[in-house]
């Protein structure tokens, strides 16, 4: 269990800060840490991050031959837009961001909000996604997979590839192959308790082993008896070899970096024993281990398990996975003296202005504030009734998420209009605060939708129907492209893409008119998702329990979308 | 628990191979891993350790600018003379060695019997002996206290000096100088399970921390609510800013390195959270933190618990503390570039051959088989009580041990005799196995005085009368000397010093019945020793229970006195 922490919601907060503390070479900004110096003018800059709870991973990682900076979520939760925004800019430094990361829904979902903030401001940005874990998926998807201790040599190899000269084309090539490259396979024998929570979040059976389990506690392939270390080793070594190239194939030559990654609670020692059969069971089939890693790298607070990674390298990739690196959690060699830079002023959220805006605009603005306004009283009416049909098969925050998020929204939003924003700057403000505020995946798609409908308005004009149309399609084609869902998934979607069509057919005619057509369109069909087996997100892990029940953020959508159309009218 | 596993017995044989098969830098040797490059001419070898399910320590520590070599004794416990032997002379180079470890009995014992047969082979040893857990002693007594997590300070900067130069005298005196500057403090939430058991060494009730508690699990000075991170930041603070010497004293000048030490289950995150109070709170009492390291460095396999560790620093403990290192587990900065010589051949115990020896010497050494022989019949005879009597207060091994000493220790006189050794070479051979063999205190001790009397007799004269007793004295002195025990303490010194009173007032009689006269006082005193409370070793804490039960370690060798006064007679 987790023994040690004051306030537990600002447990991944202080930990960041101790760190912090701890190494001169880490700097705490907004949302994470940077390297102390500045990035080299030019150079990419290798942001990584995802949840806390898997301390060396990421944070641990920052430094010369590996990342530039780490958002830090909160314990096991992907970090906000905002925060992996804040890390990336303070970051970048001309030579563009790479954004590395597990490939989890709230992962995909943040990074990328942050990566369309980056580039609307002319930064160019590359997603790189690990992929490693075997257990998820099939081979022929290996890009869906989930991420587990692939992170360290993807980013381990991408991060010296950056040292060695590689601008952002290049960097983004190697850790894709990198990532191609790399397979793991783990075990859990018990789940751990969250900072202040009083049971684990999973638990293994005395005696068994979870075959396949994530670093969360995602559902594993099997139970199977735990069985000895030399029986443990070759389960691994088997699963991970099931998917061995072909020697010559992509320039593999039988020589492997290995990972034996302890997730917590099982020890050194026994990860030793492990690979000890490890380096033995490769060598009996004519692999080379180069230079192995054993130890804890990617982590998921006490859980107990372990998992084999192993990355089929040619000569590229082994070349910077021997590079020498000095962050915190992994050195390796010595890197040649360099003098480095000093930071500029750190960014902060709030340092950038509001920009100038006409009066038709601002009064724009102050419409949206009553429509947010709207939204908050309606949602705080609605909070009981959505967390009770979130809790069939959710964990039951879907109203209190909508109450937050749409708060924080019309708060932002006022205070905006209060500086003097216009209709533009007041929905990105508030598309801000309520991914902030709300946390979790829809009010994260929920932000992303208003910023997106501010970026078909402007500063400048008045927002007229056409616009209200155009910017709730914006905003709706937001929520698909990020959020991944499609219709019939069980999510938001199946009330906001027969909404969308009404819109779109409707394109010409008065919106508050449209807009109500549609939400009835929306409400009808949010009830039928009581009719569908949910197959997303935590959903998917208790899929048959929401059979009977509707989509709480279908039903919010719809609910939301029918008071927008009575307001207008 | 421990999860992963072969063999339990062979549990920490398996991690060191692992260990070692997972890092190009080290190299096993019998007992342990040295550096894979020799150690440079002339320059003092830095062999450090201690029992295994301790790791990074030892054997993580094994590089450029800390050790040169690390025993690795079974799960925490010491590792035999002959393994720190072993490792000794494979890192020895001309400069002597350091034997540095925790202050434990059991490792007091071991390291200072390799010690002997160091010294009596030419070679310089010194002994550093790490006592900073303010728990287990009271100021006044700093060099008595027990060794947890400073072991990672006191080590490395005896490492860095002796890679600045520093030869045997100097290196010994700045650690020792380290170690005088050393506190610690420690707590434990829950024990650990050792590889193949089934129920933890020690429980802690929940939301309770055992204050004080070792990192074994040895008793605590008291139990205490578990409070948040921040008060228990406070409590290790105070702790070991109770021992904070006067600025000025021993050139202390407000700075002090800092370790905040996890032992296996409270996890990175929690460590970095209690660091951030202990920075803070390090800072208002005006101390600066120099260069912490927050992480696992001594652990207990899964034990949960933290400690914290200051070294008062002045600037020659500074510069070492600062320095660069290169081990497994611990890097800073970069060494400068040096070429590194390649090792010779490896010792191996069974390398050195027999000496010569007379006939009479060897027919000596075939009565001193006969001996033995008998002892391990005797042992074998009496396994089951004396394991009956041992398990009141004691784990219950004490009849087995005996078993497995005196049947080794037999056989490995016979091997010598039969290869043609003398007298002095079968003791000697007999006491190296018997303590190999039989494991623990007991075993250590009893092989300790079989060496010792070897010294008395010789490979090329005939064992007589005379030589007999004063071998037997010569073995009483050495376990009185290594063992530490006095008479009271109820151990085997209860019955061995009445036996040597009455051997040193008789010495001119025959040997026979000098012995069977000095077994019958011997045996008396081991019956009395029911009367005393047991107040060393394990015993210290079941006490209690002992009282009424003789010890068995002064009941066995009052009956093997008694058995070979018998036979000689």
């Amino acid at each position: 269990m987790t023994y040690l922490f004051d306030d537990p919601s600002a447990f991944a907060a202080d930990a960041v800060a101790g760190l912090v503390a701890s190494q001169e070479g880490l700097t705490q900004v907004h949302g994470g840490v940077v390297r102390t110096s500045a990035t080299p003018k030019g150079q990419p800059a290798l942001v990584i991050g995802g949840g806390s709870g898997h301390y060396p991973a990421f944070a641990g990682w920052v430094g010369r031959g590996m990342g530039h900076g780490a958002p830090c979520g909160n314990v096991f939760a992907s970090p906000s837009a905002s925060q992996v925004y804040s890390v990336a800019r303070n970051a970048e430094n001309g030579g563009g961001v790479i954004l590395g990361f597990g490939n989890y829904a709230g992962d995909v979902l943040h990074f990328g909000l942050a990566a369309q903030k980056l580039r609307a401001e002319g930064i160019d940005v590359r997603i790189v996604k690990v992929s490693d874990d075997i257990a998820s998926n099939t081979p022929e998807n290996h890009t869906d997979r989930r991420g587990i201790a692939g992170d360290l040599p993807v980013f381990k190899i991408a991060g010296a590839a950056i040292e060695a000269g590689a601008d952002l084309d290049e960097a983004e090539r190697i850790a894709n192959r990198a990532n191609e490259a790399t397979r793991s396979f783990g075990l859990a024998f018990d789940g751990c308790v969250l900072p202040g929570a009083d049971a684990p979040l999973f638990h293994v059976e005395d005696g068994t082993m979870g075959v396949g389990l994530g670093i969360h506690g995602e559902p594993g392939v099997r139970d199977e008896p735990l069985g000895t270390a030399a029986e443990v080793a070759t389960l691994l070594v088997d699963g991970v070899l099931a998917e061995e190239p072909e020697t010559g194939a992509n320039g593999y030559r039988k020589r492997a970096a290995v990972v034996v990654n302890g997730l917590g609670t099982v020890k050194y020692e026994e990860l030793f024993v492990v690979y000890g059969h490890v380096a033995r069971q490769l060598e009996a089939r004519g692999i080379t281990p180069v230079r192995p890693e054993v130890g804890e790298h990617v982590t998921s607070l006490d859980m107990a398990g372990l998992s084999l990674t192993l990355v089929y390298l040619d000569e590229e990739l082994e070349t910077h996975w021997l590079a020498p690196v000095d962050a915190p959690a992994l050195h390796r060699g010595a890197l040649p003296a360099r003098t480095e830079q000093a930071r500029g002023e750190l960014w902060a959220p709030g340092a950038d202005p509001i920009p100038e805006a006409t009066e038709e605009s601002r009064a724009s603005a102050r419409g949206i504030v009553g429509v947010l306004d709207l939204f908050a009283q309606v949602c705080a009416r609605e909070e009981e009734e959505l967390g009770r049909i979130d809790a069939i098969a959710g964990d039951g925050d879907h109203g209190q998420g909508m109450v937050y998020g749409t708060r924080g929204a019309s708060r932002a939003a006022q205070e905006a209009v209060a500086d003097g924003a216009g209709a533009r700057t007041a929905l990105v403000r508030a598309g801000e605060t309520w991914s902030e505020s709300a946390g979790g995946t829809s009010g994260a798609l929920w932000g992303a939708a208003l910023i997106a409908a501010g970026g078909v308005v402007s500063d400048h004009e008045e927002v007229d129907d056409r616009s209200i149309l155009e910017a709730l399609i914006a905003g709706i084609d937001t929520i698909a492209e990020l959020g991944g869902a499609r219709e019939g998934d069980k999510t938001m979607m199946d009330a906001a893409l027969p909404f969308r069509r009404v819109l779109d057919e409707r394109r010409d005619e008065p919106a508050a008119a449209v807009i109500t057509a549609a939400a009835d369109a929306a409400r009808e069909a949010a009830e039928a998702t009581a009719q569908i087996t949910a197959t997303l997100g935590r959903a998917r892990v208790l899929g048959d329990k929401s059979k009977g029940t509707p989509d709480p953020g279908a039903l919010s959508f719809s609910i939301l979308m029918a008071e927008l159309g009575a307001h207008l009218g």
